[in-house]
């Protein structure tokens, strides 16, 4: 009963195929290959952005971080919600691959709001140079605790942004659930609601690790190729990312996963919900937060799932705990239904 | 007629097989899984090290960029050959990885030599704060230029460095071709010949992209975990890095394509010297540079050889050019035969 | 009427005296001179700390800075207040000096707390990758509001940081004036209270730029001075800075105009109150904060008081403002007069 | 006898007297003075620079980083001489406020040759990412051994330089001596001569510590007044380094101390050549190196006279020893006869 994250089942086969199918012969390292080619054509095809200058990178982590990294000077400050995993779960990589720059978390909930938005750059950036240049705003949708952005309030924030001279920045760790909950392309929940940069992940939904940056303006990319290589991030043997991105593309096998993980959490959500637990996520896409008594977390966790503690100091009553479940595409209904049988019993 | 590089070829079967193999099911990640305790405890035996400090990591230039990052204070100098590709074909992976130290590259050759490591260190660090403070000594092994240092000679740079307050750093990009062609192991082209840090590279002898940094003593690795998150290079579904490393390490897996790749060379070499083409490397590994008239360079280029003309400005006579060629483990007999053919038709 | 700061009034005699005296024929650069040997020598008098070492530096962004770059690694995080200027004013200097370590405000308000730093270091600090290892605890005395920690305060966080694995920097911004409240030794707001480190600023109490770095433990201050060369801050004509430093701290000077301009703030205070204007600092030492109506504080600036506007949304009523207050040594009786009669007549 | 370097000597007293008359009452910190105003305004029309972007700073070395890590990105290499102070005397200044750039030595001696950065160009910057991308020329004029670049000379360099895309940085440690040497004026000695950005070096040259940057075209200095903020290098109390400049510009008194110093230097070497020994130097400004036995350096050394020992293995035969000797404004001429005298009983 792994619920614990989407980086703990396996790579779908249709992407263990495609790696087999390249490893055929020799090819250009670093990028100058076939496989590269298609996988970026594909990617600005899907994005409808036939400029858009396109990357691929094993990781997430190191994907957001440099494209941050090339948007913004060390001297500048990213806005963000403060519980943005780039904030709080990264070890300081935007802080890393930006020289230097501060991140604010504008706020204590996983959304940023224009208030919020507003209120923070007043209060970081009056200006004067004893406080950070604006630099830029960056949105996690999926939220860290699994909430979707609506295309309106991406939009709405994207152009505040704009407006006070900040770039924009959509995170690329669970776009594809995001997406498939709005029901939108990704064209649509990217430039079009105002990105400069958005990052597509395929690790967390069926892939081994890869993910895409994309630029929408090539302009801005630049620096970017040479970040990339001196941090270690443009892979020698290159088709391998490639190949993977491309089975993920292929026949929209990337929505189809996405949309398989967040059914398997909305029939989670419908179970936590018939057992009155209390679900803390809104509008969850393929992960929630929830609470319950701290004894049934105990118990439920000696039954054998696997998921994260989320308690915090004066966050709930003292005898409850906060717990995080996540669902990736792999997840079968059975694993569901036998959490929730186990659940039942600890209640 | 791939020769230009040994990042051109594909994944051996074996390693194949090992990534299929553990793409089962549900494990943690970031490396808390079985796959993973047993290539680190593979590793471990291997260079007979039971308390080394040991991470995967998915390319090269991160995992030597890492190590010394975690060595070197940004006030610090890295002496190195002034060929060294980490000095000059990394876009400034260690000056990242540092935050800012200096490379400095103490001789024009491939090999360092204690006469001109003894020269640099006057020249560069008196002991005052204008001049930056002592850091490591980096050597690869296989060098730039295909050459092999002995065990003696290691072990002679590795004690003068020590003696002078440095680290003491090898390269892994093609530590195994090295291993192959001394008949030693790993720990004695290691830390019995006086490495603090070793990296032992996958990606060019048959892995799609793992290397393993290997830190003899462990108190030397403390401050490497936060810095590998923190540049993104902890691969979230890790036991795909794993896996390819226990792939490679299976039954001598590693040494018997090192060897393979070596033996391609040699006969590469034959044919050359047949040929009456100079071979400029003394002691080829799986890498020669050799020199001819540019006039057959053209020749066999157009008929479909592909390598890196490396002529450089006054280092050869003006109608002749020099030539990089590598041979990876997987290129076959008939290959070389070919590119032999083509260029005495070129000659 | 200059309440706007403590860096807009004159160097007091004694220090260009000291300036003038030093001003004669050769002595060594960088720090090599019998000025800057006496000026540490009475530094470690005064902090009664024989074994410390010693940094003289022009200003005090870089004092602090260079301080927490020495102590706290990269992927460290620096606990302090949430208005602490190293964190809001100062354009990133720790970041840039730690190499992108991460300041977290513990607090909404000037004085951290033991439960907002537990409570921080509980969400900040798991113990895992993902997140910032522990770094150090800055506490700035004067705090940035105008309010005094007591001793036991001092004592209370720095034991509770060091338990936690921090080291603990003291700031030097307005430490005599803290001093100077406390009517304590220096040792006893330092060393004796837990500090790791302490900066001791001139600049803002008499000077023209100087402050002094003091590291009780001379172990943990390696690297400073490359770092302090590498950044520009050991100046080549040192002995300017050494003959500040001696001009400030013969006769007790430092104190004495510690003294003299807390002595001011507290006439100042009185008038405020027998005004009726709320003052917000509850234990000022030079600085205060204050809050009156809009109309007041715009008609007092028009008459030529010089202070900055504090406002910030929501923190008080709309056609109210908060104004803070700093008088230097210098600032006359009649200046404060002044200033109280004008508000008085806009109020 | 103080002959080690130009950063020995006395403050000038118009320089002091300037300090003395701007420590009068109250005015605003970091720049927003009269004092301040008056010295940019000096420095554009010295420089016939209107539009100038002017910064000044109380060293020299983070005034020449900060020029360099301004326009320079941490993935571009600075190009300058072998012997550039920035690249072998600064500790990686520039490196740390670059973020990490490469500094590439073109030539073993001080002055960079148009055939010497064509090379290096050549060699280091390919084009690939795998090397750094262009950022810089930067040339010290008097060069570390005393040397003079012509006006022709200088704007080969930087044709050749903006003919490859590199910024041209002039840096500002003997800027008014060389300008002295040539007879020309500063504009002609900077922007006409192609720099970007030059650093007017005062501290040398009669003043306690205060440089200028001057960025002629001023869209280039974008990033700098924050990267000066976050290093620490904008004063509070700034009116005292405008003071300072404005004191040193006064009736020229900078131009008076530069030949003053140049004057006294070309004494010393009439001497030496008298003396018969040799002048390494062609055409020293202020500052040349020598060649003596061992025995007369030591002997001379003895009676007190302090210079640097530059011997450099394999530089001089063995019995033999190189020095450098720099003279200031300050020095007096009996202090030369008195060391030429000395050298003559050494000899």
């Amino acid at each position: 009963m792994y619920l614990a994250s989407d980086n703990t089942g396996p790579v779908h086969p249709q992407v263990m195929q495609a790696l087999t199918e390249a490893n055929e012969g020799y090819v250009h390292g670093y990028g100058n290959d076939v496989h590269t080619e298609a996988a970026k054509s594909a990617l600005r095809d899907l994005f409808e952005a036939p400029d858009a200058e396109v990357f691929l990178m094993p990781g997430g982590t190191a994907s957001n971080a440099l494209a941050l990294g090339t948007l913004v000077q060390p001297y500048q400050a990213v806005y963000c919600s403060g519980l943005a995993h780039i904030h709080v779960d990264e070890c300081g990589a935007p802080e890393f691959y930006t020289g230097g720059a501060k991140l604010v978390g504008v706020c204590e909930g996983d959304k940023v709001t224009p208030e919020a938005l507003t209120k923070a750059l007043a209060f970081w950036n009056t200006g004067d140079v004893h406080q950070f240049d604006r630099g830029a705003l960056s949105l996690t949708n999926t939220t860290e605790r699994g909430n979707i952005y609506t295309l309106d309030e991406l939009t709405a924030l994207a152009t505040l942004a704009h407006e006070n001279g900040l770039f924009v920045h959509f995170d690329g760790a669970r776009f594809a659930n995001a997406c498939a909950m709005l029901g939108c392309t990704p064209a649509e929940m990217s430039w079009k609601a105002g990105a400069d940069v958005a990052v597509f992940g395929g690790t967390k939904n069926g892939c081994m690790g890869v993910e895409a940056v994309i630029f929408f303006d090539p302009e801005k990319a630049r620096g970017l190729p040479f970040r990339r290589m001196r941090s270690g991030h443009l892979l020698s043997k290159h088709r391998y990312l490639a190949a993977q991105m491309n089975g993920y593309l292929k026949d929209g096998l990337w929505l189809e996963l996405a949309q398989k993980a967040n059914g398997t959490c909305a029939r989670l959500v419908d179970g936590l919900r018939a057992l009155d637990v209390k679900v803390l996520t809104d509008t969850p896409a393929n992960l929630l937060y929830f609470e319950m008594p701290l004894r049934a977390h105990d118990a439920v966790q000696a039954a054998g799932a696997m998921y994260y503690d989320m308690r915090t100091a004066d966050a709930q009553p003292e005898d409850m705990t906060r717990g995080r479940l996540v669902v990736d595409w792999a997840l079968e209904h059975a694993h569901v239904d036998e959490f929730l049988q186990k659940l039942k019993a600890a209640l």
